[in-house]
């Protein structure tokens, strides 16, 4: 799934930095102490232990070896600071910066055992999550001529939910709900059973409160004007053509004094994202972002 | 990272399923849970319950939408029964097996909104092991040929180390040590402090016990000398070229009635795992099959 | 708190049941433990273990002692579940029905002990909940005649969110959002900081993404204004006196091709909600239904 | 359940502090970390994250609206801390004393997002416990020309047993059990199985161990003669006109030599526990304290 | 820590089987799944898994090769159910019986990989908590001819409080409090800060509340005569010789109408705790019960 | 269980301190305050919130009342932080070092609630963990003069695996695998199953893979033959008297250029493992270090 459309000329200024307010540390802790205890197991790091004096202290650099954005520094502070309170780390740099090949990120010392023993949770987490930041930023800036969006689903790894659409936020990308309670999103399957269109959204807005969205997703101009006609606010319009969906988003934009917002969805790859975008649509959601993103290569370079 | 060098040849005949014992659902349970409190939040699927009549029934087809290996059946199947103990679920097939696009996988029955609000969750887990697992497959395969084994490594998904291993043994590869506890692995930085192979090597040795196994990281031939004369079992050949590989592979099988196992790593891809498998190695490591590999395709079909 | 106003003339014919959707067991089975394992302690029931022989078999009907909604019953089915999986737990109505003082609400049986160790934990939850969506039912009954709805707050009690919100809802209210994350709600402290509210309500349309919705709280019509002027879709009218709110609504409804949700907040009660409903806001926001309300009175009674 | 029989000259001269012990954080703890992840979900507080800059520092005073009596300032200092350990949190009062409208309890100042990401919980916690001390307080101010005490029951919130415990203590109550398995309290329900009372605390003495204190609960005189004659040392009258319950007393403190402890219960309220304590009887139990009080009203000051 | 002194007469008949009250499974669950995570690690039972059809069924037969004491069958019995909850066991005994060399406990039967996976953690908590139960009866049948109850102390295994407690119930054995907040016990350190024993008892009797009991310790005949006096109603007389035991049992039991209960300590071993019982102490704490005994030894047979 | 054959010369030489890498802090916390909570149950240690005051602080010391191995106290310093972070910790010694009568193993200052209520915490696992330490110790001294090592089970008290198996190797004891999944070991049933050892051992290397150690049971010199001719590396000599034991390992190291490892098994004592030594046997394996020994006597001696 690699952007290769990407060209060289937009890689050459390095892009703007996003500034994403990061997570709280209280939501980040108990995913480390999971982490840690699944490489710890249970006897923790036999290699160090062995090799390492107690008492010898070291520095680590975390260098990324590939250019792209940075995602999961806190994570990987979180992860020293859980093996051992007495290591320092200092970041230089922040979740949502665009680095390059070779940048040093972050600096950390201390004990030399512990900052081996937790040096691969924190790169797990990293290259993980910036994987993702980077694979969002690329699309993001594919796009970025248009007004269109590019958002995640709820495609995920399961765990990672918070950190991986806080990944996509680092990458510039908008997230889609979180769950299964803060968004409503009817499709086919809820149509076929509440009969049509019109029941589902008038059953959805009789359910779901002032506070909670709600969307309909649409394969056909038809349906769309069903959607339509039922007060839908927010469409995704899944697996269309880009001539349908350049008729659909005029439907929604033009049509009846409406102003609903659309949203492109199924199978979009950075190859056809900006035919998608040059439709109009206001959002495209991009499920591989969170199940198929490739790592983006971070490493630790050891000074004893 | 796709496997394109896998040729049309080898799809063309059904690959040979492997039988890998499952997990334990006492294992697996913690990790349903987890999944599906982040995917219902604070008030469970709002669609459905908007939509779908409460006593509604149901049924749902699991069907691959590309060629692959089966992984996380079990997985799928907790997801269901956590959600309701009374759905039905089905397996079709197993998990280590060969299935081609349209294939139906399972069969799950029950209450309309409970199948679909555990949907997803099933889907997350299945869709990556069985990513996990056909990646694993294809470069198994690629090297058939070869007495070479395809191993992963520690550079896994935090939280889910347990399952990822796992789908590497469902596609045929063998795992590499499953934390930092239950092996050593002497890398550079370990030799650097210890002051030289031959201490490195002692003092694992001294440290580890009799069921620890050690293994030792290696950049060059002289370095695998010392590691030889040190009376090292298991050596990693890291970042070799072909050539410098093969003599490494020499030295360990034919030197001084020595039988050591080697294990090659380096950013090795399926584009040249064949020409690495050639040399004679007995593991090849690939992180990438756990920290970067691309979901399968799997969709659930719905019938009300 | 009491609802006085309620007339005896809306008591006299049963008011129609609600029915709400129920929340999944595998997010209440965690809130069962808790509490069984708070109440058990580190030997259980010593006095049924002391006075009542193993093998006794008994049965427990669960009867309201006073006129209200019910709500909690799958809570009180799983108490028991979860403490003797054999215990059959037969429910007579149904979370969100209205009942009346001596009505059996379900019948319960199985090993005596067992029944009376979990009999006050599956009663702490009902009490209480029940309690919850009483009230809220009251409030909702009395601005019945209005297009006015009933909505929670975040001022619930630590760790029942979730369970409190859902007895909102069986009373008949809305909810509010259920938690920081999945609805911005921009008080007085942020204005402040932000600047001015034009730049507040921008930042958040910036932050928030197309599924977050945005609410402001304004003080005055000078600030509603702002608020009217920076676009805002909801607003959230503090303590104003009914002459003010009504001034309010009237801006958010007519001016300018407007038509922005109005909800009015501040210590409004029982006593006075007829008299903000008729401002014809469209939500009022009363955090007395979770922080306060009287636990509704059910008791157990034992046959042997 | 207001406590409307206590008279303003009771309020004039500002009662005597309560001085009780803390819990431990390491009870505490757990406590806090549910509430702050049910309330920052997936996402954490997006509407302070959208207006207000990330280094931006402030402060905040916690104020009380109304007179009472404070608790839970442990809780509300882990709450800010577990969100962000550089915050610094200053009591200026301590749980257990009075305190009057528009007093100040505490100053909190730090991170101003992470201030405002706290806040809600520190004040859930708060206002909830403070309301059970201060409605204890009320009760017990009231009995305070006799000796009778007054304690809770087992008819607490879910979850929240110990702290509602401590609560209540914190308003001069005194506990009862804490739990099911540290003190015996024998009820109609266990006599009828027994077969009668002498059986049954004959049971319960012989199971119970000298540590583990047995409570009879009897509802008519003969039934406490009987337990009388049985052994008893502390028995539950419950539901007893004032008349009975003084003879009732009158058997324990004066028959047979006998100096049983005697506790009242059923239904007993502000209005009518002063007709209660002038019976003599040593306890007054009331469980509305814990599970229907109003919460005290406490407010956040917010200055950046 | 052995107990030579039982002789070979006591063992001829077969001992009386106590009967104890079982705990319940939502205390034992958490423990259980605990103690096979540990045990299963990151893969499970490779060796069964290797050697094992995965079809084949199988049967165990728990078999005690000793005599003793049986506990922990609930235990053993959900060590499997959690493991593969389609396994039979069937038990042919009950904790708290006494059963010798060769009896078959339980029978177990289903899938045979699954019947080893769960075996060793099955045995692990039934020989030590057997051990435990064995080990107080063994005491307690040492006694049995004077009415001194023996009593474990807080001195147990971490994490094991309840189920340790529980074994020695089923060995006839009396609890001492369960924890640091369901009794008080007075001791030295205690005393030297509160000043003296009749100020530490007063203040003991402020705080406690009417359902804590209150313990103090005494290490000479002075310091009894101050508790006495104090109004002590429970003495703990620690490390005093049989002969200044006995005359405090005295002073305890005839003076001043006392009728204080007395409870001896201080490394009483079952070679001397005749001597101690002869003394009329009502009981006697016994630290090694649960921090020192010796497992009993059971096994399992296996037929395929 | 007693190591009277230690002989007092061996006792008059302090032995050589044991120097073990420690656990990992993220590794005991969990532990810790899952003990701290079972003991400070639902109000924490009322009796020293009864007799001490809130602002008095102390210090205690740490002293051994016998002669052994420390071990645990990163467990006792994490007890006393986890209930009070300002509680100053100082270990005068360190895990694995032999200890003498009356020596102080730490000194701990701060307040002085808090420093009672962590000492039986701290001391429940330093007694127990010092206890198998020591009683490790001993059985290692005994075969010094032996190139045998000792080794533990997987016998180990449910919840405590990862903490005894650290104390064994403090006590210079080596680990058998810590879980069923990081070894194979292939008992009788597995081997009636495969259907002989031959097939046994070729379905362990076929599923195993190159780091998990595969060892087999034998109880025959035929078996062992038979395990020798299949390609075993290691083999467990269960149960075989001290003569063919001496046979069996012969035929392991001096047979067919064999060099297999051999372990001995089957309730081996302190008493006979030196005979047991003596037969060139690489590892003897005892269970009762972790399920059957005496607890260290520690004590806390206070002083305010």
């Amino acid at each position: 799934m690699s952007a290769t459309s990407l060209t060289s000329d937009q890689q050459r200024v390095r892009p703007v930095d996003i500034i994403e307010p990061p997570l709280n540390d209280v939501l980040l802790i108990p995913l480390i102490n999971n982490a840690l205890n699944e490489d710890l197991g249970r006897r923790g790091d036999v290699t160090s232990q062995a090799t390492i004096p107690a008492v010898k202290q070291a520095s680590l650099t975390l260098t990324v070896r590939d250019d792209g954005v940075v995602c999961g520094l806190d994570l990987a502070r979180l992860a020293f600071e859980q093996v051992d309170s007495s290591i320092e780390f200092t970041a230089h740099t922040h979740d949502g910066a665009w680095v390059t090949k070779g940048e040093i990120l972050a600096t950390i010392s201390g004990n030399a055992r512990n900052l081996l023993t937790a040096e691969r949770t924190a790169l797990n987490f990293m290259t993980h999550l910036s994987g993702i930041a980077t694979a969002t930023r690329k699309v993001v800036d594919l796009v970025a001529d248009y007004p269109t969006q590019i958002t995640c689903t709820r495609k995920t790894i399961p765990g990672l939910r918070s950190i991986q659409k806080y990944a996509v936020r680092c990458g510039g990308g908008r997230n889609h709900r979180l769950g299964l309670d803060d968004a409503i999103l009817i499709k086919d399957n809820h149509i076929a059973i509440a009969g049509n269109i019109t029941k589902a959204i008038a059953q959805a807005k009789q359910l779901a409160g002032h506070l909670i969205p709600i969307e309909i997703e649409v394969d056909t101009l038809q349906q769309l004007q069903q959607a339509i006609d039922a007060g839908a606010e927010l469409v995704l319009l899944d697996n269309m053509d880009p001539e349908t969906l350049r008729e659909a988003v005029a439907m929604c934009k033009y049509q009846q004094n409406a102003n609903i917002k659309t949203e492109a969805s199924g199978g979009i790859t950075p190859d056809d994202v900006v035919t998608v975008a040059k439709t109009g649509v206001d959002f495209i959601a991009m499920g591989y972002l969170t199940h198929s993103t490739t790592a983006l290569d971070i490493g630790m370079d050891f000074s004893a």
